[in-house]
């Protein structure tokens, strides 16, 4: 089994592509089609796979089921909060209520999640409590991280450590999940689930943070998406947590002005840059992918499986797009 | 064990309220308690547990988390269409859109479809792979009835095939289901299942046409919701796909005057009586409570269980609100 990217990706990609959908009502599934052909990153998915190949040493296609189970479940939540946030592009194209409308995205989004959890089952065999147990208290936890997310738009006075609390469960926790559901595949030990549970989610923590970051301080060449969007939005982010912590009058002031979206750009990142916050914001982006490295040593596999796990993380924080 | 509604129903009301929530955003659950504390008949966890106590002779609380758990999916799905279909008011209370929000509305409906699924699997045993496959073949027939009677909205050759389809889709197949779980949990052989799958399906069916024909020719001191709804909203319904396929110019000459409500309800009622519509109606549904009542003939069971399925049938085509 070659360790990389581009083999679990592309066993990732045929499954999702040679998806059979019910022929009753086709109009049901345009939706999810389109939202699958749309790319993203299938980091779940790879994850899923790639944990069950280095603890099974297994092929990785015997927990293909379960990796698609999780990259719809991921897909039906951006259905969903695009609808929720009012959001008008996704991954370049038009979001899934906009093309169509808000009750297809509804209803299909609902399809997804259905879809999900029929392809957990495949496969599956006498490990289909363990695989549910985990799958259904993740998609908990996500739908709990989307909750407060929006609770915390109508609140100034979010913390850092709720912020922490909500990225984990509205990102990390997914990710945790699609590493133990590569591991319950491939009937590991209680211990190695864990680890893989905790690499998981410490790599989504780096993930988000290094979002965070790329929003404020990324190559708009590079990063494929308008700088300063999440500033524009006030969207409470470390970064904005933390400049307000800092700043707790000026930081306001400058949100509250009716200035071009630019220039309020412009002045909070000067803000975040004279205390320091985008320094701030990697370090700890890279402290949680030296902590999911760290678990990796707690687990029994092949040095090339295990320098796929640690580049993942490292790649986490340090990524450009 | 005493076959009667008030026992099972209690048994359910029972177990719905001391369901126990996650607690770290406690306001995704306020509309789910609102929800199920509104009330409403009932009947698919009460089939569920019936079936399991006809069968099993056991104690209906044996089957009491597969029934919570198609409660529960029952109201996910209304709380999802009142957004779709705008809808202010359900059993007499403001919808969770209209009292919350949409977005509240959509997230505790997704929240609602996951906690389903997490009280299918409980004291599931190995029956768990049986029970998930019924549950979400039928949640995807759910979907699709859902998106026909949403595409019916917009197409004026709906034929009467069509529309039975749809509400097989959209009702029936979850009374089925909701038996077909009773079944498997008392590990009945396949014929009594689908037997009392094809039950719970016709029930459905004669259920959803009394309701046509309560809409309009319901006593409104009793049926509980205003007379004439359905044709005041143009809804599609056997009443008028029928009456359109006798009058393929007066009907659509009436909807498409600008009248008062109460004028329109009377013109369409006067053409529906015209052709004794409410009438055939009302045959159609006698017969599909006749067809579930054939089904009880072939599965084995007490007196006292044929008495109260049969009871149900015939309630389903005669009740009055």
């Amino acid at each position: 089994m070659d360790f990389t990217l581009d083999t679990f990706s592309g066993l990732v990609e045929n499954a999702l592509a040679s998806l059979e959908y019910p022929s009753v009502a086709p109009r049901l599934f345009d939706p999810i089609r389109y939202t699958l052909e749309s790319g993203g990153k299938r980091i779940r998915p790879v994850l899923a796979v790639a944990v069950y190949s280095a603890l099974a040493k297994a092929d990785p296609a015997d927990a293909l089921n379960q990796a698609v189970a999780i990259e719809l479940f991921h897909n039906f939540t951006l259905l969903h909060d695009d609808v929720m946030d009012r959001a008008d592009i996704r991954r370049g194209r038009p979001t899934v209520h906009r093309k169509w409308n808000d009750n297809v995205a509804i209803l299909s989004g609902d399809a997804m999640l259905t879809m999900a959890t029929q392809q957990l089952t495949r496969g599956a065999g006498d490990r289909l409590a363990d695989l549910l147990e985990c799958f259904n208290t993740t998609a908990m936890e996500v739908y709990e991280g989307q909750q407060l997310d929006m609770e915390f738009e109508n609140r100034d006075d979010v913390t850092i450590d709720e912020y922490l609390l909500m990225i984990g469960l509205k990102t990390s926790v997914l990710l945790g999940c699609a590493c133990r559901l590569g591991a319950i595949m491939a009937r590991a030990d209680k211990a190695a689930a864990d680890a893989f549970y905790r690499y998981g989610y410490s790599l989504g923590m780096a993930f988000q943070l290094r979002d965070d970051w790329l929003d404020t301080f990324g190559d708009p060449a590079v990063f494929g998406k308008e700088i300063g969007g999440d500033i524009v939005n006030h969207k409470k982010t470390w970064l904005l947590i933390s400049a307000r912590n800092a700043e707790p009058e000026d930081l306001p002031a400058i949100l509250a002005e009716d200035l071009e979206p630019q220039e309020t750009i412009a002045q909070v990142k000067a803000l975040y840059e004279r205390h320091h916050l985008g320094d701030l914001c990697q370090e700890l982006a890279l402290k949680y992918s030296a902590e999911a490295k760290m678990n990796l040593d707690n687990i029994d596999m092949d040095v090339e499986a295990r320098l796929f796990f640690a580049g993942l993380a490292d790649r986490a924080s340090t990524r450009t797009h």
